[in-house]
Protein backbone atom coordinates (compact mmCIF):
# COMPACT_ATOMS: atom_id res chain seq x y z
CA UNK A 1 0.00 0.00 0.00
CA UNK A 2 1.00 3.39 -0.64
CA UNK A 3 -0.21 6.58 1.23
CA UNK A 4 -1.67 9.27 -0.59
CA UNK A 5 -0.60 12.95 0.15
CA UNK A 6 -3.17 15.64 0.13
CA UNK A 7 -3.00 15.31 3.98
CA UNK A 8 0.51 14.35 4.47
CA UNK A 9 2.29 16.64 2.90
CA UNK A 10 2.37 19.77 5.09
CA UNK A 11 4.58 22.58 4.71
CA UNK A 12 8.16 22.39 5.93
CA UNK A 13 8.36 23.94 8.88
CA UNK A 14 10.65 26.74 8.15
CA UNK A 15 10.04 30.20 8.63
CA UNK A 16 9.30 31.43 5.28
CA UNK A 17 6.41 30.08 3.22
CA UNK A 18 7.10 27.20 1.04
CA UNK A 19 6.79 27.61 -2.44
CA UNK A 20 3.27 26.82 -3.72
CA UNK A 21 3.70 25.02 -6.89
CA UNK A 22 -0.17 24.80 -7.96
CA UNK A 23 0.12 28.42 -8.99
CA UNK A 24 0.54 29.67 -12.41
CA UNK A 25 3.69 30.20 -13.78
CA UNK A 26 4.99 31.62 -16.93
CA UNK A 27 5.82 27.57 -18.51
CA UNK A 28 1.84 27.58 -18.31
CA UNK A 29 0.64 27.34 -21.95
CA UNK A 30 -2.71 29.08 -22.87
CA UNK A 31 -5.01 25.73 -22.31
CA UNK A 32 -3.51 25.22 -18.91
CA UNK A 33 -4.09 29.16 -18.04
CA UNK A 34 -7.67 29.29 -19.15
CA UNK A 35 -8.90 25.81 -17.33
CA UNK A 36 -7.01 27.19 -13.89
CA UNK A 37 -8.67 30.29 -14.11
CA UNK A 38 -12.57 28.65 -15.24
CA UNK A 39 -11.59 26.40 -11.81
CA UNK A 40 -10.07 29.27 -10.04
CA UNK A 41 -13.28 31.61 -10.47
CA UNK A 42 -15.61 29.80 -9.16
CA UNK A 43 -13.64 28.96 -5.46
CA UNK A 44 -14.55 32.65 -4.59
CA UNK A 45 -18.16 34.22 -5.55
CA UNK A 46 -19.53 37.58 -4.36
CA UNK A 47 -22.15 38.01 -2.50
CA UNK A 48 -25.31 40.76 -3.53
CA UNK A 49 -24.27 42.32 -0.19
CA UNK A 50 -20.61 42.50 -2.47
CA UNK A 51 -18.98 40.31 0.32
CA UNK A 52 -16.77 37.61 -0.77
CA UNK A 53 -17.55 33.68 0.32
CA UNK A 54 -16.49 30.54 -0.64
CA UNK A 55 -17.64 28.81 -3.58
CA UNK A 56 -18.44 25.50 -4.62
CA UNK A 57 -14.74 24.83 -5.66
CA UNK A 58 -11.47 24.68 -3.79
CA UNK A 59 -8.01 24.95 -5.10
CA UNK A 60 -5.54 22.78 -3.02
CA UNK A 61 -1.88 24.19 -2.98
CA UNK A 62 0.93 21.59 -3.38
CA UNK A 63 4.36 21.75 -1.79
CA UNK A 64 7.50 19.67 -2.50
CA UNK A 65 8.68 18.19 0.84
CA UNK A 66 6.59 16.56 3.50
CA UNK A 67 7.48 15.73 7.26
CA UNK A 68 10.03 12.83 7.53
CA UNK A 69 8.70 9.75 9.78
CA UNK A 70 10.93 6.72 10.56
CA UNK A 71 9.10 4.11 9.46
CA UNK A 72 8.53 0.04 9.62
CA UNK A 73 11.76 -0.08 12.49
CA UNK A 74 14.18 1.54 9.72
CA UNK A 75 15.71 5.00 9.75
CA UNK A 76 16.62 7.00 6.77
CA UNK A 77 19.71 7.99 6.40
CA UNK A 78 20.12 11.72 7.26
CA UNK A 79 21.36 12.27 4.11
CA UNK A 80 18.26 11.02 2.21
CA UNK A 81 15.88 12.82 4.83
CA UNK A 82 17.55 15.95 4.17
CA UNK A 83 17.68 15.96 0.41
CA UNK A 84 13.85 13.86 -0.02
CA UNK A 85 11.46 15.34 -2.74
CA UNK A 86 8.01 14.77 -3.64
CA UNK A 87 7.91 12.94 -6.91
CA UNK A 88 5.50 15.10 -9.03
CA UNK A 89 7.58 18.75 -7.69
CA UNK A 90 10.83 17.34 -8.28
CA UNK A 91 12.22 19.05 -10.99
CA UNK A 92 13.28 22.84 -11.02
CA UNK A 93 12.60 23.68 -14.07
CA UNK A 94 9.03 25.15 -14.59
CA UNK A 95 7.08 23.29 -17.46
CA UNK A 96 9.70 20.38 -17.72
CA UNK A 97 8.16 18.07 -15.41
CA UNK A 98 4.99 18.15 -14.19
CA UNK A 99 2.96 21.16 -14.02
CA UNK A 100 -0.86 20.57 -12.48
CA UNK A 101 -3.33 22.19 -10.35
CA UNK A 102 -6.06 20.08 -8.31
CA UNK A 103 -9.83 21.84 -7.25
CA UNK A 104 -12.05 19.66 -5.36
CA UNK A 105 -16.17 20.14 -5.09
CA UNK A 106 -17.15 18.41 -1.79
CA UNK A 107 -21.06 19.30 -2.84
CA UNK A 108 -20.69 16.52 -5.54
CA UNK A 109 -17.70 15.18 -4.31
CA UNK A 110 -16.02 15.53 -7.52
CA UNK A 111 -12.33 16.89 -8.01
CA UNK A 112 -10.62 17.80 -11.41
CA UNK A 113 -6.69 18.41 -12.16
CA UNK A 114 -5.61 20.36 -14.94
CA UNK A 115 -2.17 18.75 -16.06
CA UNK A 116 0.53 20.25 -18.26
CA UNK A 117 2.69 17.43 -19.17
CA UNK A 118 6.31 18.42 -19.71
CA UNK A 119 9.67 17.30 -21.85
CA UNK A 120 10.92 15.16 -19.77
CA UNK A 121 8.28 13.07 -19.39
CA UNK A 122 8.55 11.25 -22.83
CA UNK A 123 7.74 7.49 -23.28
CA UNK A 124 7.12 6.45 -26.70
CA UNK A 125 8.36 8.76 -29.13
CA UNK A 126 6.46 12.23 -28.77
CA UNK A 127 4.34 11.25 -26.07
CA UNK A 128 4.18 10.95 -22.19
CA UNK A 129 5.56 8.00 -19.90
CA UNK A 130 2.10 5.66 -19.13
CA UNK A 131 4.25 5.30 -15.69
CA UNK A 132 3.71 9.63 -15.69
CA UNK A 133 0.01 9.44 -16.41
CA UNK A 134 0.12 6.98 -13.55
CA UNK A 135 1.67 9.31 -11.05
CA UNK A 136 -0.82 11.63 -12.47
CA UNK A 137 -3.73 9.14 -11.33
CA UNK A 138 -2.48 8.08 -8.25
CA UNK A 139 -1.70 11.99 -7.62
CA UNK A 140 -5.07 12.98 -8.03
CA UNK A 141 -7.52 9.67 -6.92
CA UNK A 142 -5.28 9.68 -4.01
CA UNK A 143 -6.18 13.23 -3.15
CA UNK A 144 -9.06 12.69 -3.70
CA UNK A 145 -9.75 9.63 -1.18
CA UNK A 146 -8.11 11.78 1.36
CA UNK A 147 -10.11 14.95 1.12
CA UNK A 148 -13.62 12.56 1.33
CA UNK A 149 -12.18 10.14 3.37
CA UNK A 150 -8.77 11.50 5.85
CA UNK A 151 -5.41 9.63 5.53
CA UNK A 152 -5.52 6.81 3.00
CA UNK A 153 -3.21 4.38 1.34
CA UNK A 154 -3.49 3.12 -2.33
CA UNK A 155 -4.29 -0.37 -2.09
CA UNK A 156 -5.05 -0.82 -5.81
CA UNK A 157 -4.64 1.28 -8.98
CA UNK A 158 -6.22 -0.48 -12.29
CA UNK A 159 -5.61 2.05 -15.65
CA UNK A 160 -6.87 1.93 -18.97
CA UNK A 161 -4.85 3.22 -21.53
CA UNK A 162 -6.72 3.90 -24.59
CA UNK A 163 -4.97 6.51 -26.93
CA UNK A 164 -1.31 8.18 -26.35
CA UNK A 165 -1.15 11.81 -24.71
CA UNK A 166 0.92 14.05 -26.68
CA UNK A 167 4.39 15.82 -24.89
CA UNK A 168 3.97 19.25 -24.36
CA UNK A 169 -0.01 19.35 -23.72
CA UNK A 170 -2.84 19.78 -21.21
CA UNK A 171 -5.12 17.39 -20.45
CA UNK A 172 -7.86 16.87 -17.48
CA UNK A 173 -7.97 14.54 -14.71
CA UNK A 174 -11.78 13.72 -13.24
CA UNK A 175 -12.39 11.96 -10.74
CA UNK A 176 -15.42 10.62 -8.53
CA UNK A 177 -16.35 8.86 -5.79
CA UNK A 178 -17.84 5.30 -6.68
CA UNK A 179 -18.32 3.84 -3.20
CA UNK A 180 -17.04 4.03 0.41
CA UNK A 181 -17.30 0.38 2.35
CA UNK A 182 -15.79 0.99 6.11
CA UNK A 183 -12.08 1.50 5.25
CA UNK A 184 -12.34 1.70 2.00
CA UNK A 185 -12.63 4.51 -0.41
CA UNK A 186 -13.11 3.87 -4.38
CA UNK A 187 -12.62 6.60 -6.63
CA UNK A 188 -13.06 6.39 -10.59
CA UNK A 189 -11.02 9.11 -12.93
CA UNK A 190 -11.15 9.96 -16.25
CA UNK A 191 -8.54 11.78 -18.17
CA UNK A 192 -9.34 13.40 -21.22
CA UNK A 193 -8.78 16.39 -23.28
CA UNK A 194 -9.25 20.02 -22.51
CA UNK A 195 -12.69 19.59 -23.70
CA UNK A 196 -13.81 16.27 -22.25
CA UNK A 197 -14.22 15.22 -26.27
CA UNK A 198 -11.75 12.27 -26.27
CA UNK A 199 -11.03 9.84 -23.70
CA UNK A 200 -7.25 9.55 -23.37
CA UNK A 201 -7.05 6.93 -20.18
CA UNK A 202 -9.50 5.58 -17.95
CA UNK A 203 -8.82 4.22 -14.05
CA UNK A 204 -10.37 3.29 -10.77
CA UNK A 205 -8.52 3.65 -7.63
CA UNK A 206 -9.15 1.91 -4.48
CA UNK A 207 -8.12 3.51 -0.96
CA UNK A 208 -7.66 1.84 2.52
CA UNK A 209 -7.97 4.25 5.48
CA UNK A 210 -5.12 4.77 8.13
CA UNK A 211 -3.35 6.21 11.13
CA UNK A 212 0.09 7.86 11.08
CA UNK A 213 1.00 4.04 12.29
CA UNK A 214 0.73 2.55 9.44
CA UNK A 215 3.56 4.81 7.94
CA UNK A 216 5.58 4.49 11.40
CA UNK A 217 5.75 0.91 11.22
CA UNK A 218 2.55 -0.03 13.73
CA UNK B 1 -2.68 3.03 -25.25
CA UNK B 2 1.18 3.90 -24.33
CA UNK B 3 3.87 2.29 -26.32
CA UNK B 4 6.42 0.53 -24.67
CA UNK B 5 10.11 1.46 -24.98
CA UNK B 6 12.61 -1.19 -25.64
CA UNK B 7 13.10 -1.40 -29.33
CA UNK B 8 11.75 2.45 -29.70
CA UNK B 9 14.71 3.71 -27.64
CA UNK B 10 17.60 4.17 -29.83
CA UNK B 11 20.67 6.13 -29.71
CA UNK B 12 20.57 9.37 -30.44
CA UNK B 13 22.25 9.83 -33.60
CA UNK B 14 25.30 11.78 -32.72
CA UNK B 15 28.73 11.08 -33.84
CA UNK B 16 29.74 9.80 -29.92
CA UNK B 17 28.51 7.22 -28.17
CA UNK B 18 24.92 7.86 -25.99
CA UNK B 19 25.31 6.91 -22.25
CA UNK B 20 24.06 3.73 -21.01
CA UNK B 21 22.00 4.09 -17.56
CA UNK B 22 21.93 0.83 -16.99
CA UNK B 23 25.82 0.24 -15.79
CA UNK B 24 26.89 0.61 -12.24
CA UNK B 25 27.76 4.21 -11.07
CA UNK B 26 29.21 5.56 -7.80
CA UNK B 27 25.46 6.01 -6.09
CA UNK B 28 24.41 2.56 -6.45
CA UNK B 29 24.50 0.68 -3.25
CA UNK B 30 25.69 -2.50 -1.88
CA UNK B 31 22.57 -4.25 -2.48
CA UNK B 32 22.17 -2.78 -6.03
CA UNK B 33 25.59 -4.02 -7.17
CA UNK B 34 25.42 -7.45 -5.68
CA UNK B 35 22.41 -7.78 -7.40
CA UNK B 36 23.86 -6.67 -10.88
CA UNK B 37 26.89 -8.96 -10.16
CA UNK B 38 24.67 -11.85 -9.60
CA UNK B 39 22.56 -11.36 -13.30
CA UNK B 40 25.81 -9.73 -14.95
CA UNK B 41 27.89 -13.01 -14.39
CA UNK B 42 25.56 -14.74 -16.06
CA UNK B 43 25.05 -12.76 -19.18
CA UNK B 44 28.89 -14.37 -20.52
CA UNK B 45 29.81 -17.71 -20.12
CA UNK B 46 33.27 -19.65 -20.18
CA UNK B 47 33.65 -22.82 -22.52
CA UNK B 48 35.39 -25.87 -21.13
CA UNK B 49 37.76 -24.62 -24.39
CA UNK B 50 38.56 -21.10 -22.53
CA UNK B 51 35.70 -19.24 -25.32
CA UNK B 52 33.28 -17.10 -24.38
CA UNK B 53 29.73 -17.38 -25.16
CA UNK B 54 26.29 -16.04 -24.37
CA UNK B 55 24.43 -17.15 -21.04
CA UNK B 56 20.87 -17.56 -20.01
CA UNK B 57 20.72 -13.65 -19.03
CA UNK B 58 20.92 -10.57 -21.12
CA UNK B 59 21.63 -7.15 -19.73
CA UNK B 60 19.50 -4.37 -21.80
CA UNK B 61 20.92 -1.17 -21.96
CA UNK B 62 18.91 2.09 -21.31
CA UNK B 63 19.00 5.91 -23.06
CA UNK B 64 17.71 8.62 -22.75
CA UNK B 65 16.75 10.00 -25.77
CA UNK B 66 14.55 8.17 -28.33
CA UNK B 67 13.99 9.30 -31.92
CA UNK B 68 11.31 11.79 -32.33
CA UNK B 69 8.04 11.40 -34.95
CA UNK B 70 5.32 13.92 -35.69
CA UNK B 71 2.22 12.01 -34.26
CA UNK B 72 -1.61 12.16 -34.31
CA UNK B 73 -1.44 15.19 -37.34
CA UNK B 74 0.07 16.95 -34.07
CA UNK B 75 3.96 18.29 -35.01
CA UNK B 76 5.49 18.70 -31.69
CA UNK B 77 7.32 21.94 -31.00
CA UNK B 78 11.09 21.93 -32.33
CA UNK B 79 12.19 23.03 -28.28
CA UNK B 80 10.00 20.05 -27.03
CA UNK B 81 11.37 17.86 -29.47
CA UNK B 82 14.88 18.76 -28.85
CA UNK B 83 14.57 18.72 -25.05
CA UNK B 84 12.91 15.71 -24.33
CA UNK B 85 13.68 13.05 -22.17
CA UNK B 86 12.74 9.58 -21.35
CA UNK B 87 10.53 9.77 -17.97
CA UNK B 88 12.46 7.09 -16.07
CA UNK B 89 16.09 8.68 -17.17
CA UNK B 90 15.38 12.44 -16.73
CA UNK B 91 17.17 13.24 -13.77
CA UNK B 92 20.72 14.47 -14.36
CA UNK B 93 22.24 13.67 -10.55
CA UNK B 94 22.98 9.77 -9.71
CA UNK B 95 21.14 8.05 -7.65
CA UNK B 96 18.72 11.10 -7.08
CA UNK B 97 15.96 9.14 -9.42
CA UNK B 98 15.48 5.92 -11.08
CA UNK B 99 18.41 3.33 -10.93
CA UNK B 100 17.66 0.25 -12.21
CA UNK B 101 19.06 -1.70 -14.78
CA UNK B 102 16.77 -4.98 -16.53
CA UNK B 103 17.90 -8.62 -17.71
CA UNK B 104 15.86 -10.76 -19.85
CA UNK B 105 16.06 -14.71 -19.69
CA UNK B 106 14.72 -15.48 -23.19
CA UNK B 107 14.92 -19.28 -22.43
CA UNK B 108 12.36 -18.93 -19.55
CA UNK B 109 10.58 -16.04 -21.06
CA UNK B 110 11.56 -14.21 -18.20
CA UNK B 111 12.85 -10.73 -17.04
CA UNK B 112 14.28 -9.00 -13.77
CA UNK B 113 15.04 -5.62 -12.98
CA UNK B 114 17.09 -4.31 -9.91
CA UNK B 115 15.79 -1.13 -8.83
CA UNK B 116 17.23 1.90 -6.59
CA UNK B 117 15.12 4.29 -5.47
CA UNK B 118 16.36 7.89 -5.23
CA UNK B 119 15.52 10.59 -2.90
CA UNK B 120 13.51 12.40 -5.75
CA UNK B 121 10.89 9.29 -5.94
CA UNK B 122 9.12 10.12 -2.67
CA UNK B 123 5.38 9.78 -1.85
CA UNK B 124 4.04 9.61 1.37
CA UNK B 125 6.83 10.44 3.95
CA UNK B 126 9.93 8.39 3.72
CA UNK B 127 8.57 5.46 1.46
CA UNK B 128 8.11 5.93 -2.60
CA UNK B 129 5.39 7.74 -4.12
CA UNK B 130 3.20 4.92 -5.92
CA UNK B 131 3.45 6.39 -9.39
CA UNK B 132 7.01 5.94 -9.47
CA UNK B 133 6.64 2.00 -8.44
CA UNK B 134 3.80 2.01 -11.80
CA UNK B 135 6.67 3.90 -13.77
CA UNK B 136 8.78 0.78 -13.40
CA UNK B 137 6.51 -1.15 -13.52
CA UNK B 138 5.13 -0.17 -16.63
CA UNK B 139 8.84 0.20 -17.96
CA UNK B 140 9.75 -3.73 -16.99
CA UNK B 141 6.70 -4.98 -18.50
CA UNK B 142 6.51 -3.31 -21.31
CA UNK B 143 10.11 -4.06 -21.85
CA UNK B 144 9.20 -8.06 -21.36
CA UNK B 145 6.73 -7.66 -23.85
CA UNK B 146 8.29 -5.51 -26.44
CA UNK B 147 11.27 -8.34 -25.75
CA UNK B 148 9.14 -11.20 -26.54
CA UNK B 149 6.63 -9.72 -29.18
CA UNK B 150 8.10 -6.80 -30.81
CA UNK B 151 6.40 -3.18 -30.52
CA UNK B 152 3.85 -3.19 -28.12
CA UNK B 153 1.61 -0.36 -26.70
CA UNK B 154 0.70 -0.86 -22.72
CA UNK B 155 -3.02 -0.98 -22.99
CA UNK B 156 -3.60 -1.76 -19.19
CA UNK B 157 -1.98 -2.07 -15.94
CA UNK B 158 -3.39 -3.53 -12.56
CA UNK B 159 -1.41 -2.89 -9.87
CA UNK B 160 -2.57 -4.01 -6.46
CA UNK B 161 -0.33 -2.33 -3.32
CA UNK B 162 0.56 -4.70 -0.67
CA UNK B 163 3.41 -2.55 1.55
CA UNK B 164 5.36 0.23 1.37
CA UNK B 165 8.84 0.42 -0.24
CA UNK B 166 11.52 2.61 2.26
CA UNK B 167 12.80 5.36 0.03
CA UNK B 168 16.51 4.63 -0.83
CA UNK B 169 16.19 1.05 -0.63
CA UNK B 170 16.75 -1.34 -3.99
CA UNK B 171 13.81 -3.76 -4.83
CA UNK B 172 13.60 -6.75 -7.17
CA UNK B 173 11.19 -6.41 -10.63
CA UNK B 174 10.42 -9.93 -11.63
CA UNK B 175 7.87 -10.35 -14.41
CA UNK B 176 6.91 -13.37 -16.36
CA UNK B 177 4.71 -14.48 -19.58
CA UNK B 178 1.20 -15.37 -18.90
CA UNK B 179 -0.40 -15.84 -22.09
CA UNK B 180 0.14 -14.67 -25.59
CA UNK B 181 -3.32 -14.24 -27.33
CA UNK B 182 -3.16 -12.78 -31.11
CA UNK B 183 -2.09 -9.07 -30.73
CA UNK B 184 -2.15 -9.19 -27.12
CA UNK B 185 0.57 -10.04 -24.26
CA UNK B 186 -0.17 -10.56 -20.91
CA UNK B 187 2.59 -10.29 -18.36
CA UNK B 188 2.44 -10.44 -14.44
CA UNK B 189 5.05 -9.01 -12.47
CA UNK B 190 6.39 -8.83 -8.68
CA UNK B 191 8.29 -6.08 -6.66
CA UNK B 192 9.87 -7.78 -3.80
CA UNK B 193 12.52 -6.91 -1.55
CA UNK B 194 16.02 -8.08 -2.40
CA UNK B 195 16.40 -11.27 -1.37
CA UNK B 196 12.14 -11.81 -2.62
CA UNK B 197 11.07 -12.84 0.93
CA UNK B 198 8.72 -9.57 1.10
CA UNK B 199 6.26 -8.63 -0.97
CA UNK B 200 5.93 -5.15 -1.52
CA UNK B 201 3.61 -4.89 -5.34
CA UNK B 202 2.28 -7.10 -7.52
CA UNK B 203 0.26 -6.13 -11.21
CA UNK B 204 -0.20 -7.83 -14.26
CA UNK B 205 -0.28 -5.94 -17.95
CA UNK B 206 -1.76 -6.10 -21.22
CA UNK B 207 0.12 -4.85 -24.29
CA UNK B 208 -1.28 -5.07 -27.87
CA UNK B 209 1.14 -4.87 -30.75
CA UNK B 210 1.47 -2.16 -33.13
CA UNK B 211 3.16 -0.88 -36.24
CA UNK B 212 5.57 2.47 -36.08
CA UNK B 213 1.99 3.30 -38.05
CA UNK B 214 -0.03 3.48 -34.61
CA UNK B 215 2.83 6.17 -33.23
CA UNK B 216 2.71 7.91 -36.50
CA UNK B 217 -0.99 8.56 -35.76
CA UNK B 218 -1.88 5.89 -38.61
Amino acid sequence: MEASLSTLVLPWPFSFQPRDFSLPNSSWGSDMRRLYEHYNSQCEVETDDGEKKWGVWRRLPSYNRSLKYATGGVYLSKIIQSKARLFTRNIREQGAGFEYVVFVNKQEQKCVCVFQAGHLLEGPPGHVHGGAIATMIDTVTGTHATYLSGPVMTANLNINYRSPISLGSTVLLTCSLDKKEGRKTFVSCQVTNTDSSKLHTEATGLFLSITMGHLLGG
